[in-house]
């Protein structure tokens, strides 16, 4: 089994060599797969040979001479494990210095790689956040944390250190956990929605400060609940991450873009042995100047996916430059996946789920719960999507981040993806009847109901009570946003519409 | 006193003529500023003038008869009071009414309006979230809430009705409150900002989900700090709301803005009446087709404003369609507000503070610290900007949103405005001694230290230990945030030039 | 053979319903193929059969009754052949009527179709430009319409009416041709170009009005030329025709995305069948709200194929529409082509040529030639490039159109297609010797070698004179303008950079 | 009178440091206003003062000793006046070289300053276009100029040299004029256009080589006038040039802004002592990284007038940087302006002209002349304007650049302004009568009647014709041009709505 060579050089472990009393130390970290170290023959620094009885490996808190390692008596290596090198009897100058070993692991083979590193000047202690780098989530260090942050601001942290789970869960989650924010969650609802996912009513927990929103979305999905519900529908899911490679002109960088044309398979292959769940679906290529930008798509089952694909185009890639020699400079990210930013590319070619909400709301339905005319409603639509293309408006709707964002919040989704998920299309038409038909489609909406935020303590109670935590329901999530979305934007057009939106903020108020 | 029209038409509030036993009734509420109410002299039906004797006003659980109601015996009728006007012995179809009053307030002088409304079909009662009219925040109906959610969801609702203030509190922030989402806060930094408001060390408060955050912005901070710390400034610091005019020519479109921009002092003044804070600064003007666009440009104190400026633009539009004939329909709405979206006009104008954070980083602190040549880091935003020019993203660097988000969640800012607050402008050059200048400019940063969600428990402790709470803190604010941005830049740019971005994921994982 | 429903109805051709004395007559056009007509066999108008004595079809200026064309005697009917049926002693009052036709053809077999037309209300003649239907390009009416003009416009056209060509040669370029503009071209160059298909020396016809441009493009080759030349590249080439089709709901454009994707075999051989150039590349899909956008990427040979790939689009949408009956609407163009406007999807996704300039100059030669340093030609470069991120532009370079312009004037291109080919990406870099890097990539960059303009008069003698008239050169032509484009950069950057822009144009002035 | 610096520096005249036989040479432009020439007291090279025996100065072929130039005799200088001073008895090597000099004139003072230039390698004679450096228009040198293309390219010219006019007229409009682009032009119309500026009807001349285009407006201009006519209203006029000005930091960039917003009026006034003509509107600013940009906008009578606002902003900057000292770096241009591309800035704040056509198109009208209801026309806008927002186009209508481009064309506007005059917003909506409004806004038509190629033989005919050469004609011009272009979207629109596109192609055909 060959390993890509990037792969290989990220095996050396970041930010590690570092001076120790007596000698120095380096890490040495699986980043493929499981194996087992089964010897060391060689470690050079600075070229120079260090005798073998002055290094000793340290893994799991045991400590073994190369000698002690062996294809008979193999240490366990598994994926994403940290073992330590330390060479004792050398002093190293501050600055860079080149570090190389050699050793054999299974069913890998015997590996070697050198890389280079820094001894960084001693610098005085700064103050930093306590830590503990054993275990940062217990009570003790957690504690520490407050008293300090209480201490160093002078601030009295009455509720932020109230929380109710277990912090061991949150790892994985953040790091320098300290308490929590409180963000009320208000219900809206039911909504009725008719998804191929979603079917039936729903009760929408809705995490925000902003007065009126809550009473606003309510009703709006009461007009599409008299309106038959919502009809909802995904057309598009994938994920992506955008590396670009450098060359020396474009022409090369238009041959690199029709070899990975013809290799499609085998990166395929290198990209999903980085993960069970994400398939890449196609890769999207665009040249400029002497760069090819290449954006992996690909399906993540019920996770957003951004880490997953991260991993399986950095395989990819290994396995790319592995292939190829005229690459000159390689990035793993290059703005074209567009993460966390809305773009065009974004709302043409969908990031996260395509979603779709309908309705057809009937002109008795409006005037009556609205006192508005469908004609004003769409009149409204029409000016409003002027007003869009003048400004540059990634959205020609109302306000549907609103109701996203406050179902991103309750629902542990990472709510930095807004930046995408703003992004709207709404349309209106007059049917023959004088009804209204309206729709919205969120082009690039990121939700997920497994792994990042979806497995903490509320956050998986909305999951659950929406019915959408856990493995395939992914889409059924996506359905009752997008549906929700919809009702916000009947709920805030209707009151422009028909002049009562000042008032509407008036009657929920503000405390002043 | 002149009660602009559109005001006075708006005394009549929403959604409320309604059949009751033996009668009809409406609402009357006012909404202009505080007053008295010295009369009721005609109320008329479908134009048919109803007995007065038939007619009682409720009002804060009283009971008045017309003739109980005079200038010797006035009635309070402050700002946003709601009264209920009763009419008994008539009985009204399903369908479209007329309702005309006529009263007298001081110091208004005597009014008089008519206006449409319909009665409503009786509907099934729908399955509704419980709410208490009179105190929706007791206790008792948070509990009837928390267990409608449990029982009609089938769950059971642990972790989510833990929260640890007072719910009265949230009186203006949230309807039908139910519960909190807990977001898990960490802490980086601290943070040295060269700001004009802030000025010192700061530790940063991040409510996120997503692991690595905290530390890759505590990375990024500690270079920054390195380097002399971050410096921040804000240049430009307005909120908008945009109504849109519609004429029957693009010619009369374009005499009425002429005219707009000769009558700016009395719209101005028109506007200001409606809030103490909100200051018009100017009005910028868009045409296209038959229509003129005017987006109100406010400063807004410690508030990000949204409100009051659209109650500002209220007052200002109510105004200019009682001196001016031509409009032939107005929306308060336009998109070109652009509020809780991505835009162009945001980014070149401005939306909530323009804010700048730079640094320049030594070459020996980037290579100790994050491994990479400033060279590298360089290069990387150059290629990535040609990225960003393809995807045509609203930003040109790495992913400023993380740290914004996380930043909006602890510190109780309208989330949603990460819309328009994801925007960014990178940009880098080497010095002559081979540093690094960075800088980001956030043009649409949306931020508040007062109103919205900034008083609430947790919300309140973390702009505290910022120093951040209250008035005359917005900037200081807003500093803050983008001088946390930048550290994000340097950190994850510093990581990808590096090839460490995969693995700095990898270290601090997910649980899989 | 089975023809699509969509292109018979076609069959019934524009505007041709219409009174003649004693009757009506309308058209038939065959926009197919090749077929000889076989038989007439029944005519009805509103529903009502026609007595076939009293129809006669006129063709080639002869007549045939019904029963002169059978099997035995059939009469030619060439693609693009317009027949006459008149139908004598009926009289139809104004308004909207229905024809109906049975006929056969070979190959085609029985045809049978209906379609609605209006005979249109006698309009009093209005003064028009002189027109002859039977011959438009003939001295006399030519003669006629200039007379026309000098007197309805009181103006003496001296030089308008000299051209030097047979008007013959514009059949198929322009109707009602009167004159021509006379737009000065001068030379600049000669300029190496290092392409694939253009390998050598060229010089260069640029057609403009614009003093400087001429000196300022030559200025830059001369630095290019210095610099061993201009590399070029193509790195695609393809063009776009989008229909939409309109659907009940969004699951139903979804579905038929899906089909499309299945029956991509099918839909090609119906577009390839129109045309023995155009091929079908792929179909870019896209769904927003009920529609799907289907954007048809075709290569065109050395037309530009604009026409081509049009009526491939429609015999492949005749082809769905024949065999999907989920679509409730088509539009053969959605805005997403586009054509003759910029847009992201053209820079990102190419419409006509995708091509690159590249050069690396000295900074000697920049330093005596132009008297800028490549660093403030980089550094200006870096700058306008935060400049164009803010103004939303379509191109961070500094005026490519300009050089592009004049040579599509000269070269006879559609020179509309400026407002695409007006995209650019600049990207420059300081090498480590301290030259300078710089490419210019125009993405959608639309030019022909052959058909619209370019076998015109003093047209095919600059493209002659560039080596570029005719088959296989369309891609050499793009490497020469492209090569040009760049030149422009440099000397235009150059003088900005060094502060002699505003002299350069003083020096070759403005007649004032 | 105080000179600028700036401008100071400018009268040394680029690229003119030479070697001559027995010394050197360089040149003296007067680039200010018009003087007398009153002393030359001192000339120093490399900073070593010359004897000023060895000193002449040429100016319109004579000669003069310094001596001979004194207050008594002093010698023309008037603007745009180059002169050369030669010095016998030197020589540089090839390289950079300081000249220094000190001299009086007539009203400015004494003037000195010191500038760089660069003696240049002698470089191989490359071949070049034949020139002549005294009289580039005269027969010979173009006829020189035809033989060498024939025979450099080997081809004949048989048509390009056939021009009409006198070449003398070219001057300041082409350099190295060799012939003349023979475009043909057709004539639509007449079209009824009901402006403020144009009112009557107009013949229109279209400088095209694509088929279809003249009958396809002029089928629109029938339906037009069949309506009343177009009504066109120009809304704004104002033409820009955008420096940026660099900093050490984000808050002096700040400052200097808030500085700039002080200093209007001598701003002002140095930018328009430059010209006539220009009178600056105001300074937009925006503020990034450490970047303050000013996007100057002025009016310029009848002229397009980038040169002359290029002239003035140039003035107004060199009176910036004498008056404040914190400026790093600065650049007359920063892709603000945006010249020669689209950009949302010249989509929301106009470039050139603002004009709006619209029309009110009675449904018999269109039913009758182009088989098409009005709904199915509004409702192909409504798709197709969700097709622009996914395409991120900068027009939401069919093709108005067509249009434009042939009159550009055919009056002498500078084509190249396509890219800017491509944006288009279009906007439809059914009356109640089901008549269908529709307007075009085109926010950034860059036209002339004065200045650039409108002076032309052929291109002054076409304005002629239209009433439009001369002073006071500009916004008349843009009025008929906007009526033009909505003709075109009417025809177009409706051809595909009607399904008659692909075949009105046919029938007016291609030459195949």
């Amino acid at each position: 089994m060959k390993i890509p060579s990037l792969i290989l050089k990220q095996l050396y472990t970041m930010g590690s060599l570092e001076s120790i009393p007596d000698g120095v130390q380096f890490g040495l970290k699986n980043r493929l797969s499981d194996a087992t170290l089964t010897g060391i023959s060689g470690i050079a620094i600075d070229g120079e040979t260090v005798p073998l009885e002055n290094v000793r490996l340290e893994a799991s808190g045991k400590t073994y001479a190369p000698g002690e390692i062996t294809s008979d008596q193999p240490i366990d290596f598994p994926l994403r494990k940290l073992m330590t090198v330390k060479v004792r009897g050398m002093e190293l100058d501050i600055g860079k210095h080149t570090v190389g070993i050699d050793f054999a692991a299974s069913p890998f083979g015997r590996l070697s790689f050198e890389v280079k590193d820094a001894i960084r000047e001693h610098e005085e202690k700064r103050v930093t956040v306590p830590y503990d780098k054993e275990d940062n989530y217990n009570p003790e260090i957690i504690a520490k944390r407050q008293a300090f942050i209480e201490s160093a601001c002078d601030v009295s942290l009455e509720h932020v250190p109230q929380y109710s789970f277990d912090p061991e869960m949150l790892r994985g989650n953040i790091e320098n956990f300290t308490g929590v924010a409180q963000i009320p969650i208000g219900f809206a609802g039911p909504l009725t929605v008719n998804g191929e996912h979603a079917r039936g009513e729903f009760l929408i927990p809705l995490a925000t400060t902003e007065g009126t929103l809550v009473a606003s979305y309510n009703r709006g999905m009461k007009v599409l609940n008299l309106s038959g519900g919502v009809t909802c529908t995904v057309s598009d899911d994938r994920m992506q991450r955008a590396p670009v490679f450098v060359f020396d002109s474009a022409r090369e960088a238009r041959d690199f873009r029709d070899w990975v044309d013809e290799q499609f398979d085998p990166i395929r292959l290198a990209a999903e042995a980085s993960s069970s769940v994400a398939k890449l679906q196609n890769i999207d290529t665009y040249l400029a100047n002497k760069f090819a930008y290449l954006r992996f798509n690909y399906s993540t089952g019920d996770a957003a996916g951004q880490n997953m694909v991260g991993r399986a185009t950095f395989a990819a890639c290994s396995w790319i430059l592995d292939n190829i020699t005229t690459v000159r400079a390689f990035y793993l990210e290059s703005n074209l996946a567009t993460d966390k930013k809305h773009s065009q590319i974004n709302l043409m070619r969908t990031r996260g789920k395509r979603v779709t909400a309908e309705a057809v709301i009937p002109k008795d339905v409006l005037v009556q719960h609205m006192r508005v005319e469908p004609q004003s409603l769409h009149y409204h639509a029409s000016v409003a999507n002027v007003g869009a293309l003048i400004s540059g408006a990634n959205n020609n709707g109302c306000h549907s981040p609103n109701g996203i964002t406050a179902m991103f919040i309750a629902t542990g989704q990472d709510v930095a993806n807004v930046a995408e998920s703003s992004a709207g299309i709404i349309y209106t038409e007059l049917t023959r009847d004088g009804d209204l038909y309206i729709s919205l489609t969120i082009p690039s909406l990121i939700v997920a109901t497994h792994g990042g935020g979806t497995g903490l303590a509320t956050q998986r109670e909305c999951l659950e009570l929406l019915g959408c935590h856990g493995t395939g329901k992914v889409r059924k999530l996506a359905e009752i946003v997008g549906g929700v979305a919809l009702a916000g934007e009947i709920s805030l057009g209707a009151a422009i519409s028909s002049l009562d939106w000042v008032s509407s903020h008036e009657k929920y108020g503000r405390n002043r």
